[in-house]
């Protein structure tokens, strides 16, 4: 948390990251515009240059085969996970350093319906907001936050600085689409109206579900799966990663999975 | 650790990094040739395109007063920290956490000395090493390990994929140049030989000194100047952060530092 929440490096990392997401989409957005300075958007379809591809994955993409939706003529967006991507939750993670106590999901719902105002923007992320609607991008956050809150979820995101969203246009949350909790069929119900041209997120199920496989988790096959070429290739290029060792997925790794056996030393002194 | 050592989220941020550093020092290269193809470094001087300004800044430049050193007709460098940065601690840090002492120096002198088959690359280094150099870029590493171990770290970096490394050349050392432990001034001598494209560390003390002025650290000063525009534009334009929240100065934050003081919650089930 001292790391994540205080330190200059974490922010610089943060920043990184959307400086990156606003560098990526602009390019994006200039070779996507004809003479006249128009987005296939704002074009009849078919016509040159069209858009690339989305960031969302198509249903049935591998690692191995990433292909990735259309976009058509649709209209531009990026799509981000709420929680340490887009807002640090200060406040929940302040009372979990107090208590110390484990992960409760009671008292995340108490959280999501209280926490508004103790939330703060992601270093960046207003900035890089202000940027992407200002090129006109739709910005649409996809989070497992409860349906049942979505007003005080959209009242923490506005606190924060980062504009006004409306559940089921721009603010998707858990169940929405298809009742479950993995994210690929919000994403590809987005992809249905817009072109996504970057997806953002601190757990890799931001990007798509094929990183977390139903049974248990693969440790070290997640891992490697990141460096999988066609996969490898998008860090940075449309997949922009947030950081967060205070808590998800990635921290589930133990004494195997994160020292490989022929890299152990022990000290002689 | 195991979110840095072990998590895909962690390799993906590291390849997202690395990535990004190789976008950028190829848009760079691209803009500066000439149109016969040539750079800067192959061209009488003065005539143009020209170098950017390096990504080192010059002597006695501020957070907002960030001038950055001329290139003139310089070849070509990107200057990285080792640890953390290049290459992953693995060995070291798995002997800490069996271990859980604190940090001890004597301890690190013997891993600098015996570790180097106990490395491994940080996730996305060895394919950006490899294609920057394909690019005409020479990689120079400026760390803190000690000038009496050069020659272990460069069996280190080669161990771990990197290539060749030469103390004095493309190996700065602790010491080297000042004499003193703060990176500037081989920084700057590097800059006298090199044009520096991109600087790359996992502490901010990779990339300028005047984050760690003398003193008591001023936690949340260091955060915000993170964010002053010269310095926020740099984040992912020429200065490439890597995570690690297992050492360093980011983690010398206390509670009032990490969680503002308005941005407390206190669950009241």
């Amino acid at each position: 948390m001292a790391w994540l929440y205080g330190s200059a490096e974490a922010a610089a990392l943060s920043e990184q990251a959307y400086n990156g997401m606003v560098r990526y989409v602009r390019d994006v957005l200039d070779h996507a515009r004809d003479r006249r300075g128009r987005l296939p958007s704002q074009r009849k379809a078919g016509t040159l240059p069209r858009w690339p591809a989305s960031a969302v994955l198509a249903p049935g993409a591998t690692a191995a085969m990433a292909d990735t939706l259309p976009c058509g003529n649709l209209p531009p967006a990026v799509v981000l996970d709420m929680d340490e991507t887009a807002v640090l939750n200060l406040g929940y993670e302040y009372d979990d350093a107090q208590t110390a106590r484990g992960f409760d999901q009671k008292r995340w719902e108490r959280w999501e319906k209280a926490g508004a105002t103790k939330v703060a923007a992601v270093p960046g992320a207003v900035a890089a907001f202000r940027a992407l609607r200002a090129m006109g991008v739709t910005m649409v956050i996809n989070t497992n936050r409860s349906a049942a809150n979505a007003d005080q979820t959209a009242q923490a995101l506005k606190n924060a600085g980062l504009g006004d969203f409306r559940h089921g246009e721009t603010l998707f949350l858990k169940g929405d689409v298809d009742g479950k909790s993995g994210k690929d069929g919000r994403r590809v119900a987005i992809a249905q109206k817009y072109c996504v041209l970057a997806l953002a997120g601190d757990q890799l199920g931001d990007f798509a579900d094929l990183f977390n496989p139903p049974g248990p988790a693969p440790a070290i096959g997640r891992r490697m799966l990141t460096a999988v070429g066609p996969i490898e290739a998008r860090w940075g290029n449309g997949w922009f990663v947030l950081p967060n060792p205070v808590y998800g997925t990635g921290l589930g790794t133990g004494w195997d999975e994160t020292f490989p056996a022929d890299k152990r030393w022990t000290d002689a002194p």
